[in-house]
């Protein structure tokens, strides 16, 4: 029996036998007696085992180190002292061993040491907490999309079409780099696929694809950056989600975004209470509240020229100096949130800084983006109502010496029973780091890749 | 209103008026009134709109073309001579026109022919039915796992580990190919990780690594293979499902899997009825019967050996003679689950043609590994218990000339607290064209990866 099933039948199973099967996290053997802080993972509580010199090989059970895998047959009983249970063991048979140079101890690592044994740190409680809300998460995203009718598309991760981020693609290859003869020109008539291929930097234009056949779709998969940056908040691995909605406006899509970031919170507060009690009290005070405060707050809505215009008459000495046709910085997006004192949705954002696709007003200076600023973290998700007229999206992409026949699929869409559409981007780790209080990127995901680190 | 919703409602809005917005399939224009066949994607179903004219625009209406997206405002009645709806319409509004060259015509197009135009095939209904599966069946799997207390683990897509499938892996690079100058040796430090590094084969190891933290873990994401292989059921980028669960023996593992098949399989026939029907019609007959009959089957379980028995007492002339302590061919598969009449779980296999991970039985010969067999499609999950013993994991590593150090954190799992665990890897698109017929895994992901083919 795994410990979550005990825990969900303890009134049925108490005074009854139990098995189970886990690992010491603690260990504090007496004279005749013993105490085993003991947990499988399956759920973020752990349970006591006493055991006393009646079992068996009572001397090889207390000399276990922290880390040993057993197997415990005894009685479930009430603790002494308090509401819980804790098992009375009848038998205790050690699975495997754990060495005293076992890494994880139980007492405070930091997070940096964790990092470079990132295939142990899940034994930990913080990690346990962080990668269980991790795949809660994805599952309240998966049954948000299931549930509202959209269909999951698996758009291609290597692909030969480097028009967004070029020059940040990874290169994907299976020519033998040693024998390149750099005569001139590289022949990818050889290589794999017969051209030049990389990772994507986004499934949003094949998804668009789908979106015109489905109306509704979503994406869920891994999105590569390969940026030499080094900051918390980038890795050159992480997953994205991208839905894409056909007859949809920017509204409308703004509706959906709150929607489902409302939906994966209140998700994540009710299957991982205790994990994010314990993130509450030792990694970000406060978590909980804040968690609560987004789900009930109703996100306002304002233009890039509004928050400029609050930005130039704010009583503030700004590093960087907002300006009508410019970027926010991260001291805006704070402010910004702090005036509206919750999440808002920023739209309509001057062309220039944003992408080709994204659906031209009538104004000719500004695009039907909408960016999501959340308090503390600043943006979350960026989306846009896209150009669905073919001769507007031609003449962006020539203005950006961008080749249209290179797309052709794409701008194809907008030939063949074109429409109102719109979609988003939100990276997965964002907003996991938001969900768990995490301010390092690389702990919310098993395996982080930087600039330098590929380990595992 | 998205169609979905329009006939999950159509007894509310019956008589009532409706918008409706998506594209027009076929059209019947006549002189004084016009058929439009309807379908937004949402729901298999398409809808039928009636206009006369009494629209205003009626005669830019009745020479729409199919593709054409359109607005459609109107009253939902009662079809004449059939049970269904259809809608009366008031107004049409163009959206998007769709000109005489629109490849997606309303006739057969040939399979080839699509994936030439594989971002406009899913308007097609054969593959509106095959990718409304493949979401359902991955909504199918996330549920599942979900429900059973699994952790969703996303393993790492690029990776500088290669002990499995070397030569056979994508190399993922930032080095300008161009400048390499091959006067000796690749300086991997000047590449983007400071080593070699590829794209992952399988998630299998590094998912070890959390079941060893929480029990029960699962992993779905695309896996890669450069094999130069053009055949039916090979590509080189696909979805994979590995889940690892500790303390479950080999027949623990053949329970979940049998399980979690026939869990998928029920979801997609309660909630795919029309596109089921449509591709038992029109691409497998008998594809409900079969996946009926496999959901009512109790899966047999037999040993390779025994497997080896049966097939050399078999009446039959073999093309590749069967042989204990060597892989069997397509032909043995065949006659083994038509033998058995349904799926089949052969175990303990000659442990040299099975991966170095894998349990070594005590007969020093087998190794407890697992495949399942299927009816007509064969093999369709591979798993295994794994070598949970130190030595003997190193001993067998040694043996295949392999470097434990590179794996140390692999082989550490059998040092800190290993136990009993098992696990199990399904091909996604193998799955898929089970659940379809599809004949040719092409068909059965959006945009495939296949040696020379990296389009989209």
């Amino acid at each position: 029996m795994y410990l979550k099933e005990l825990y969900e039948n303890k009134e049925k199973l108490l005074n009854k036998k139990v098995i189970i099967h886990g690992w010491i996290r603690n260990h504090r053997p007496q004279k005749e007696f013993g105490f085993i802080d003991f947990s499988d993972g399956t759920c973020f509580k752990h349970i006591q085992i006493v055991y006393d010199n009646e079992i068996k090989n009572f001397n090889e059970i207390s000399k276990l180190l922290v880390g040993s895998a057993i197997e415990v047959e005894g009685t479930l009983v009430e603790s002494k002292g308090n509401q819980e249970v804790e098992i009375s063991a009848n038998k205790i048979n050690v699975l495997g061993i754990c060495p005293e140079d076992y890494p994880i101890q139980p007492k405070r690592h930091t997070k940096e040491f964790l990092r470079t044994n990132a295939y142990l740190r899940p034994r930990t409680n913080m990690f346990q907490a962080v990668f269980k809300i991790r795949s809660l998460a994805a599952q309240a995203i998966h049954r948000y999309f299931g549930d509202n009718g959209y269909i999951y598309v698996h758009t291609p991760i290597i692909t030969a079409s480097d028009c967004e981020g070029a020059g940040e693609m990874f290169q994907v290859t299976t020519l033998d780099l040693e024998k390149i003869k750099n005569s001139g020109k590289i022949d990818y008539t050889k290589d794999f696929f017969g051209k030049k291929a990389g990772l994507t930097v986004s499934g949003q234009l094949e998804g668009e694809t789908y979106a015109m056949a489905f109306s509704k779709i979503y994406t869920f998969g891994p999105t590569f950056r390969a940026e030499n940056s080094n900051t918390k908040t980038h890795m050159s691995e992480f997953w994205m989600i991208e839905p894409e909605i056909a007859f949809c406006d920017l509204n409308g899509l703004m509706d959906i975004e709150e929607d489902m970031l409302k939906y994966v919170i209140n998700y994540c507060l009710e299957n991982a209470k205790d994990e994010l009690e314990f993130l509450d009290k030792f990694v970000e005070k406060g978590l909980i509240e804040k968690l609560k405060k987004v789900v009930n707050s109703k996100f306002s809505r304002v233009t890039h020229e509004e928050v400029i215009t609050i930005l130039k008459e704010a009583k503030c000495k700004w590093e960087f100096e907002p300006n009508y046709g410019e970027d926010i910085a991260k001291e805006h997006e704070k402010y910004i949130t702090e005036y509206f004192n919750g999440p808002v949705f920023i739209t309509n954002w001057p062309k220039d800084i944003k992408a080709f696709y994204m659906k031209q007003n009538s104004d000719g200076k500004t695009v039907a983006a909408v960016d999501l600023e959340l308090p503390e973290v600043g943006e979350l998700m960026g989306g846009s109502q896209r150009e669905e007229n073919y001769e507007k999206l031609i003449a962006r992409m020539k203005e950006l010496k961008m080749e249209p026949e290179d797309m052709y699929w794409y701008v194809n869409l907008r030939k063949y029973g074109t429409c109102v559409h719109s979609g988003f981007g939100l990276g997965f780790e964002r907003l996991i780091m938001y969900l768990t209080g995490m301010e390092n990127i690389r702990d919310v995901i098993p395996y982080y890749r930087t600039p330098g680190n590929c380990d595992f």
